[in-house]
């Protein structure tokens, strides 16, 4: 009989095929440890194999990833080796097979103190103990000569069901082969919901122990749009997932049912997803990410490498708009040339706009030449933004050491042009002093990940503090409410580069609040694109003031579904011919 | 000649005197670790008599600031007690020992390597590197028979000159003899600023390197009101601190000199204050924090234990009203019987109301029973605020809790009083929804400090981001105005509970901002009282409207200079007669 599971829709789209469980942990077996006798010296050497074998599969994957996914992603392997090498756990090893333990338990049983240890933290330090548990496994399996599930090699048409997902095992899904991912854990900001959106891969995830229920081999519907996965499916409800069409592709910019153009573009992180954002008829990109070119090395990139990458992102989209986020980086976040300060609360720390106008002076002069230089050698038109400004002064500070550039440019006889400078809305200050950043700055984009957790006081990633990141709650809708607002009568256009941006659900509310520009994952540029051309303005202003007026979060989603329900019953005429 | 060194000032007080450098590091001598011959075992035998001699002292102190300063203060020395006792030093220090080393050697290496893994962080950590030099340089003294400056016997007349003071430093300060004491580091926040406004003390920090330049026994005016240390000043400056009169204490409620009640009310933390509140003329408490009932201590207090703490501050202001918050904690205290998460940015976390309403929802209903058995049993009002509301839900949930409690003491023929119901206003996200909040809770009281470091994405003792803790940003003036504005034509009063309501030269802009109540450290209850009657509303309106019409700190800090040099060249007249 259907039965069916909710959970977070991580994509529009919907997938249909037979379930795999993925269990990493679940299969070894380590057997009986006093029953064996152990030679010390053995088990020593089965141990240091494993390592080494250990260590080269490392190398093989980060590779892979660093190609498929990106050096951000794949630096999560260099952290795998470094637990390999970790005296704390060589030695404890070590010690236990001199106790007598075979290799596999000496590994288990190390393993499990440091693991514990992790655990109980959030965020970063509860990231450890799942790469503690990752390596772990890797080691047993080699240990008891145990296959783990390839994911590489799943049947065409499986459905990866799975506790959790880490960065390793998505780096490995085949999108031409697997027909989407449930997990128990996670919500629509976790890495595996982005890296679904970046493979545009139907994905379903925080489903919770439910998921557990589902059997291997059943065949299951994951509908990222509901949100939904459907066990047992009937014809009907398999058959629109089978014959599902992702959105159509508009490559051209689209304008709402009476008119009202609206800029759709798309985030990226990495210069391997231009391809995709533009093949999604993105008309430009609202946020180049460029953290990519700063982490996991050495050394800082130099004018030359920075400048190449972001022509290429300006000659991805000839006729658009790249709009560059300068580096934003603070004490979260491993950069070894940087002196990042160790801060007790990283968050609400030395970053963004505040390490380039301070520690990381040089550094933001040295991307700003090449920003600079980009706008003159690439196609597409040049926007630069700047992350994390509270006050006034920062964007001025800014705009000088600009137009310092320029000059120095100018006198070395190097061409170059002047971009658009605009700043992030993500924190509260910034909201109260809209009106002052619109007077002065080409456009604001609003940053709704981080303006939701300064508004609610709840930190990204804190499972405990997990509901209050919503940016549906009415002090977030107020928030971007103030800034639209602050920018109109001025020339500063108002964009929005969160994933609030790109889910189709909000897009009516977001144009009724009067943006001029949503920024998304490129996946779901086609669904956002379809739904601008379906909405009405009036009727979109009438459901943002009501939104902006309800005193709860349930109110507005309350709000929200009535209206998806009035725009499903009552079809709206498509103004394409 | 006479010098002027700028600061930050502390208390609104002056005191001359006598300057007495204390610096308990620059005074030890080692002398050198080869020219002595080494016996292990008598060194090992010093170091543990050290070690013993330190512990016996540290429980000294411990009793000693639990009396004179609170049960908060005093568990610093618990956490010395613990880094005397932890065998990374004890291991560390017989090793050197083993190796050849004196005592005093084997102790200042051991703690080298820690302290410099501390330092560099910032916050807590930071701390600790300040605990492990005081731990240190205890040992260090003990070793090397070196007396430290005895801050408990000073000469009468004496400034204390210092880097910084601790937490046991500032407990060993007498009132009675010491004039003031100015500090290298330190903010408006820090320790010991606090610690001087609780013991009225004149003093300024964070006068920088400059108060190096100053010798021992040079006379010197500390002007907390001005924020400036004067060396060697002339016969007039003199005179004037030494005459000083510290604004009048009015006991009774003040007005403006138009007639606007402004209720001014005392911070308290620890029922040893609030005879000092009373004496300086406070109304009643606009916060009374309750965390000394529950930190360090192995379980939590029970219902009469915290009712009869309640009863003694309502007790102490019959004819006044005394606004107690309820339990404040989170991931950053450590609360042994509570579960507290440890947390990657522990003030976006699971904190206040949150854990109220959560995990901690025991701890809850025990603390609404004793209040609302305390509002029966004490002479004055009572009434009760929730930190960290972020939703109207949560004021509903706290409300329902209440008449629950309510409803059981009724049921159990307890007497107990309904208090009147309030929410701090400290997150961005109550800003917003000030007006659904005004509608329903009988108060709004703005906590500056912590709303300060959530728009601006600036955390609390982080000093790279320092200069963004400043409440007279415009985006804070800005949403203390809203918050205003919101409750106007409610039945709601307006008050503020942060450190920005105890500054004098802030009194006329709150007053234009329209707050109901101030609530401030006790001793700048005269002064602020002494600026309300000699403040005009429509003055004070129009400067408020300019401050908030600023664009940045600075244009707010020569607005409010500007007019504070009007004030002082066409002086009111006092409203007393």
């Amino acid at each position: 009989m259907t039965r069916t599971l909710d959970g977070v829709g991580a994509t529009p789209r919907s997938g249909v095929g037979t379930v795999v469980w993925y269990r990493p942990e679940a299969d070894l077996e380590l057997g009986d440890p006093d029953s064996e006798s152990v030679d010390a010296e053995t088990e020593r050497e089965r141990f240091e194999e494993a390592r080494e074998e250990a260590r080269d599969a490392l190398q093989r994957e980060r590779e892979r990833t660093a190609e498929r996914v990106g050096e951000e992603e794949a630096a999560v392997f260099d952290a795998h080796v470094q637990f390999l090498d970790d005296p704390q756990v060589t030695d404890g090893v070590e010690q236990r097979i001199g106790d007598g333990l075979p290799a596999e338990h000496a590994v288990e049983r190390t393993f499990a103190g440091h693991i514990e240890q992790f655990e109980g933290m959030d965020g970063r330090m509860a990231e450890r103990a799942d790469d503690l548990r990752d390596v772990r496994d890797r080691l047993l399996r080699l240990l008891t000569d145990t296959e783990a599930t390839d994911l590489t090699a799943l049947p065409e048409g499986s459905v990866v069901f799975a506790e959790r997902l880490t960065p390793s095992d998505t780096a490995q899904l085949d999108p031409e082969r697997v027909a989407g991912f449930a997990t128990v854990t996670g919500g629509r900001t976790s890495h595996a919901a982005i890296f679904a959106r970046s493979l545009a891969l139907p994905a379903v995830v925080g489903v919770g122990d439910d998921l557990q229920s589902v059997e291997e081999g059943e065949t299951v519907v994951v509908d990222g749009d509901a949100g939904e996965v459907v066990v047992d499916p009937d014809e009907e409800r398999r058959a629109a997932a089978e014959s599902e069409d992702a959105a159509e592709v508009r490559p051209d910019p689209v304008s709402t049912a009476d008119g009202t153009d609206i800029e759709v573009a798309a985030n990226v992180g990495r210069p391997v997803e231009l391809e995709g954002a533009s093949a999604q008829g993105a008309d430009g990109i609202g946020l180049f990410r460029t953290e990519f070119l700063f982490l996991d090395r050495e050394s800082p990139p130099d004018e030359d490498e920075q400048h190449e990458a972001y022509v290429e992102a300006l000659d991805a989209f000839p006729e658009g708009r790249v709009v560059v986020r300068t580096l934003d980086v603070g004490g979260d976040k491993p950069v070894p040339y940087l002196d990042l300060p160790e801060e007790e609360n990283p968050f609400l720390g030395e970053r963004g706009i505040r390490r380039s106008l301070g520690p990381d002076a040089d550094l933001f002069e040295t991307q700003l030449r090449a920003l600079l230089r980009a706008g003159a050698d690439g196609a597409g038109d040049l926007a630069v933004m700047l992350p994390m400004v509270t006050r006034v002064e920062e964007f001025e500070a800014a705009r000088e050491q600009v137009e310092a550039v320029a000059a120095d440019l100018e006198e070395e006889g190097i061409e170059y042009e002047h971009p658009e400078l605009g700043v992030m809305i993500e924190t509260p200050a910034a909201v109260w002093l809209a009106p002052e950043l619109a007077e002065r700055a080409a456009f604001l984009s609003i940053g709704t990940n981080d303006l939701t957790q300064y508004v609610e006081a709840a930190a990204r990633g804190n499972e405990a503090v997990a509901d209050l990141h919503d940016p549906r709650h009415p002090a977030v809708l107020r928030a971007i409410r103030q800034t639209v607002e602050a920018a109109e009568g001025t020339d500063a256009w108002v964009g929005m580069c969160g994933e609030m941006a790109g889910d189709p659900d909000l897009t009516e509310l977001l144009v009724g609040l009067g943006l001029d520009e949503l920024s998304m994952s490129a996946v779901t540029v086609p669904a956002v694109k379809a739904r601008i051309e379906a909405t009405r303005t009036d009727a979109a202003r009438d459901l943002a003031e009501r939104a902006c007026a309800a005193s709860t979060t349930d109110e507005v989603v309350a709000l929200l579904e009535s209206a998806t329900e009035t725009s499903e019953t009552t079809p709206t005429e498509t103004p394409q011919s």
